[in-house]
């Protein structure tokens, strides 16, 4: 027991600094404010994490670490339903870690870990669309080779902001937990639109359905 | 004179704001700060501006009603090469106000009026962006009415966080102005890279050469 207390403790102080920030955005939330919550003293949560930074720290680690085994799948995407799939759960991940989108840039000028880690992670991720796109080019996407790169960036760039774009248009409602499911699927339809018309005609059609079976329970936009 | 001096006053102090909030980052530069650079006292800005947010302000609405003339002609792009000509000019409006894209959602967070200000101006691209495929569809592009709003809102993210996603990858240098040319055509490729596959032949073949130029000249990426 005695033991296990501290990891615990650490635990949970990353757990409720993830929803403070998620909720309110990381630049309001301070560690004062993390220890109130929890009911614990300002010198407990010193003592796991000396400093906001290192909460951040351990949170984009949390993330990147969530992110890898579905990153690394992306070369089994053959058609436009497991691309579906895989662009559903990539968003759900961001999600769980939107304070780290919404205010990214804020984030990486003020904390130099953070600027090489965020690097890393894009470029993992860029990787990873190209695996995507170049199994479905051996499927089902008749994309020519020389535009992957340059849409593979163009997808990084659509998922990285999708939700700092649902956070501008709508700053006081956007990244509530009730809008979780309309952004993503709006973010996986524009993403995945992309490539509409590189897809074979059943594909094409595959793909508005499942557009047009979101938009019927979540309306336009 | 005594009549022109405190509007020549006003200028000046937009014009070094926004050229420290452009080179520093916004939250990262006083109101003394600009002053001090000025050699004027604070009380004196403090005359003309009472508070930082009113600089920005000011600043964004100096941005928006640069941008307007150039979001009208949208429905008169007829061919890649005026649609080049047109992305290229929008880029470099949000160069100049790259302070503004830098930090976008930290700025919307702690500032009321530009909140609806930002919405606005989001809508309006979306818009300038639509009548510019409807132009281009009656000309050049074979894309289908029912895409339009889809990847009018895919180019409008992809151009408002290009200079994010360009920060994101190198925040010491990024946004330094001998890295704008290369900066901008990179974002103005990639958005355009969108409309390829619905391009004419001889269209698209315009569009990679355009693109090509630009590498030769930029080196890769």
């Amino acid at each position: 027991m005695s033991k296990k207390a501290p990891r615990r403790t650490a635990e949970r102080i990353l757990e409720t600094a993830l929803t403070m920030f998620n909720r309110f955005g990381e630049p309001n939330v301070s560690t004062t404010a993390i220890s109130a919550d929890m009911g614990i003293s300002p010198g407990n949560l010193y003592y796991h994490y000396p400093a906001k930074d290192e909460l951040v720290n351990a949170l984009f680690e949390r993330h990147r670490r969530s992110l890898t085994p579905l990153l690394r799948a992306s070369g089994e995407v053959q058609d436009v339903e497991d691309a579906w799939f895989f662009m559903h759960s990539l968003f759900e991940s961001l999600w769980e870690h939107r304070f780290i989108y919404r205010n990214l840039n804020d984030l990486l000028s003020r904390n130099r870990h953070l600027e090489t880690q965020v690097q890393a992670l894009i470029e993992q991720i860029v990787r990873s669309l190209q695996d995507l796109l170049d199994s479905m080019r051996r499927q089902t996407l008749t994309m020519p080779a020389s535009e992957v790169p340059t849409m593979a960036t163009s997808m990084v760039v659509l998922l990285t902001y999708w939700l700092s774009f649902e956070y501008a248009k709508d700053p006081r409602r956007a990244l509530e937990p009730e809008h979780a499911q309309a952004a993503l699927l709006r973010g996986a339809r524009h993403v995945l639109g992309l490539l509409g018309p590189y897809m074979v005609e059943t594909q094409r059609k595959h793909l508005q359905a499942l557009a047009a079976a979101y938009t019927s329970r979540t309306g336009p936009g």
